[in-house]
């Protein structure tokens, strides 16, 4: 498992020149951070007379974002399966019409998988900016560069979980998949967008960018 | 060391109630990734026919990738150090007038070098985002996915490591020191957005985001 890995072994693994893992793991793995940060700053909240009255909104963004930490991680490593699969449907024989066939439908069906497991990342991203945007100024003032970058995070992992359903999709000749994916996906941009701007001018306030 | 961690668990002390490895620490990674996935891109390319004519350029890039993906390896325990150090010149002794004046110093020092290494981590996501641009259709298409995440995340490891430039800044009293940190950062983040965006618009032009 990749998450198994040491941080600077994952990151050789990366840059080596085996396709995967590549960007849809790396994204994952944005998203992941995004979500420590979010329940680091609710964790260095708690306890603070200063935000008592926002302890129990954080306790319930807390224990979402723990929720999401979990999810994406292991979908650093769904997402390196998927990719594989597809390079295995590839190698399937296809001496005999029977084998082509079987195969082409191993290769679709690869495809699809490819891009719903990214998709499932921007959902979750997109989730996460969205307790980002209800978390802003409700947690110690003192952690909001981590609050920051766990949005920045989330954004980036959203974009790039995004290019990876796009690539994948553009494979898939089932035009119900793609059409339901595509406008499933450009919804999820478009209030993942919003959402991170949103906090993002927040934070210019805060922090006189 | 923080990079000799498996990436679940930096994951999980990340979102601890201890106040380091934060944000920090994670801008510096995304950094890291940043680089292996250039490198990855210049890996993919190599040896096929079709890119023989960007050998040399991306052989040039790679070496700069790799050099960029352990120097911001190391910068993710080098923030995590410089923030401890903070931490700890807050609880010097503080009984006599000598020991207040060392304290003050010390962390006055400690301030200086938690921008410090940001500031480091911004140079190197600038230069990942230069050497992005001049790597822009040089390299293998299919690798186009981990090519526009090396661009997302070098940004997002930019602006996160300016977060944490600025908020340690805040707390450094030595003016010229400020002026010249201030005056850097605003010049590299001009420069990282610009590379940035026609990267982007190279891709949203290749992908049809």
């Amino acid at each position: 498992m990749l998450i198994k890995m040491t941080v600077e072994d994952f990151a050789a693994e990366v840059a080596s020149s085996s396709p995967a893992p590549g960007g849809g793991s790396v994204s994952a793995l944005a998203g992941a951070q995004a979500a420590a940060l979010l329940a680091m700053y609710c964790n260095l909240t708690f306890g603070k007379e200063k935000y008592a009255r926002s302890e129990a909104l954080l306790r319930e963004i807390l224990a979402e974002a723990e929720r999401q930490r979990l999810a994406l991680l292991a979908a650093v490593d769904d997402d390196t399966r998927a990719f594989e699969k597809v390079m295995a449907a590839y190698k399937l024989p296809k001496s005999t019409p029977e084998e082509k066939a079987e195969r082409q439908a191993a290769i679709g069906e690869a495809f699809k998988e490819a891009a719903r497991v990214p998709l499932a990342v921007c959902r979750r991203c997109v989730e996460l900016l969205a307790l980002l945007e209800k978390a802003a100024g409700a947690g110690n003032e003192s952690a909001i560069t981590d609050f920051g970058v766990a949005n920045l995070q989330a954004f980036a992992g959203l974009t790039g979980a995004a290019y990876n359903v796009l690539i994948n999709l553009a494979a898939v000749k089932d035009a119900v998949f793609v059409a339901e994916c595509s406008a499933e996906l450009a919804d999820l941009r478009a209030r993942g967008a919003a959402a991170y701007e949103k906090t993002l001018a927040y934070l210019e306030q805060q922090l006189k960018l």
